[in-house]
């Protein structure tokens, strides 16, 4: 069996002229992967989730920008000009929710005008010739920052782990949605590295099912020892003694050290006070936002109900038009978390003014 | 549209010549009512789940026998006996953990040989006609008892609500499951027709998903304002102030006032406990088991992986021979629980003891 970690969701090839991603929306059933080799291509492989996960998204952004205007053949700097700006407002919007998308390709644009501002003396040909390389170095620097971070995430968790280790995780914030390792899941990776043989029980996340669909797919890729519960089974496996630590990712973490995460998280935040386990989010720096004062500033979405009756399911499996709530975040009270682990290292959620410089 | 509460989901005809049952494993999709009029007949609609709930088993086994006796043509007397017994034993063994069923059968037989003994001077065929006329009563009389049961459940459940309350409630333990009412879904009938209005969250259950397929259905069949959310939303739910009160069923009581229920009760009932919210037991005083010291002392039934990453969905939603954990029920401590509710009314879990007379 192939090694997940040996290959990365969002590749770009050696030439820069193709960008491969592995096709997220046919897991667990296909490994397929796409060659994306247009503007429209990436377009649609972010808003169909082929990529998913925020980090994943923006290095799929990055590297898209960088393959279109390799790829591009311009009769002089003003055509250049204008495609690079088309494809970048086209991508921006795909996924209106994932800021790290903007993040990057404002980032990606900011090389862009450096660079051709560096060389306003050289030819249109040679400036072409100049973003090209930049704007492809730009994109392969975005990801290698981001596997860094995962590394450091990986490091400060792995610091709580023993031998053996028993670790419950939820939804999916790892290989597949970032790059190598993952937030929340690379102390597990980590860990299975240094021989520590960690259990890890995975909690299918519904309604979406990306802890059966995707992190029990990619732990068991990569040789880790995974166990897939329904989310009303935490507590049965708590209470048993099963579990040692709960590490779960974070969307958005206000100024007091409240989690926004996938719905469900406070429910695993509040079973493991009651049981006395130490229960952890983990994210990368930017999901920090210290201009939201707490989690009740923080909006969360509403989904469809199509997505709790219908959907992966063959058959509608509640009654034609029945009230659904479906949000697709809850928050979790800084109190009821042990810690938060970022690039920085674990901090008190109490504490995170000190992150901030 | 026809309210659930005017027909049950298991009938005897007036003749006493046919089981019309409602075929449980095609809701909620498809109404559909049965009219069983064989051993055989009945025997599968066990089996395949056309009819759940330990309750409406136990009804069905007993209208069934009643059944067949009426529709049975003997020579005489000895073949009549044989009959019974034949049928009896077959549906004995129809579904090995339904407890509810073999009491059911148990007491017909009783019902059976007292008519015969009673009737020991009569001749074959005033001995035959006096049995059926007597089995037809005593499986009505079963019926009866339960629905009083659940009414008396109904009353002392409802003492505990409030007009315009919200109820949490979980799995299946309605209308469908029991004859009239239900146990742990009957205040909340009774509240209904009190004019209460209540405001119900059902947790959908996974894997088997009763909260959506049954229970979803029965509530809005009957005009209550229900509401549908994944078992991960409860937490949610709760810290918003939705949940005034929580109620769910019980498979099994220890002596200690532990409660063995369908997997995710306990989650429930931590989650009540950190939230402030008063969290209630129901269920009818056979499932209490005195013999039984603790709940650490009831084994609990693991299934198959097979319902978590396969039934009801179109295509798998997991890898291929990830280990699964899937425990049928968990246990509940005492501790937990503000109540448990049984026909005889509300007792501390603690103080089961007075209930054992």
């Amino acid at each position: 069996m192939r090694n997940i970690l040996d290959y990365d969701s969002v590749e770009l090839s050696p030439n820069g002229r193709d960008v491969i991603i592995l096709d997220q929306s046919l897991l667990p059933n296909q490994e397929k992967f796409l060659h994306l080799t247009t503007a429209e291509q990436v377009f649609y492989a972010i808003t169909l989730l082929k990529v998913r996960g925020a980090p994943a998204i923006g290095i799929a952004g990055a590297f898209g920008l960088a393959m279109c205007m390799n790829r591009f053949k311009a009769k002089n700097l003003q055509a250049f000009d204008k495609e690079f700006l088309r494809v970048k407002r086209y991508l921006y919007i795909s996924r209106p929710t994932a800021v790290s998308l903007m993040v990057t390709l404002d980032r990606m644009e900011r090389c862009y005008y450096e660079t051709e501002e560096e060389a306003k003396d050289k030819s249109d040909f040679e400036t072409m010739r100049l973003i090209r390389e930049r704007l492809t170095a730009e994109a392969r620097a975005i990801k290698l920052e981001d596997i860094q971070k995962c590394l450091a995430i990986a490091e400060a968790g792995f610091s709580l782990l023993k031998p053996g280790v028993g670790i419950l995780t939820y939804c999916n914030a790892g290989h597949l949605a970032v790059s190598r390792y993952g937030t929340a899941l690379s102390p597990i990776y980590y860990a299975q590295q240094k021989g520590y043989m960690p259990k890890v029980y995975s909690c299918e996340t519904r309604p979406m099912l990306q802890g059966s669909r995707l992190t029990a797919y990619e732990l068991s890729k990569a040789g880790i020892d995974v166990t897939l519960i329904c989310d009303n089974m935490a507590s049965d496996v708590m209470r048993r003694g099963k579990i040692d630590i709960v590490f779960f990712g974070c969307d958005r973490i206000a100024a007091n050290g409240d989690v926004a995460n996938k719905v469900g998280s406070s429910m695993l935040a509040v079973l493991a006070k009651h049981y006395g386990i130490p229960c952890y989010s983990i994210g990368p720096m930017n999901t920090i936002d210290f201009g939201t004062k707490t989690g009740n500033d923080i909006v969360i979405e509403e989904r469809p109900a199509f997505e709790v009756t219908d959907m992966y399911f063959d058959k509608p499996v509640a009654p034609k038009g029945v009230k659904v709530y479906n949000p697709a975040f809850d928050v979790t009270p800084a109190e009821l978390l042990t810690g938060i682990i970022t690039e920085k290292g674990i901090v008190a959620p109490g504490d995170l003014a000190r992150l901030k410089e």
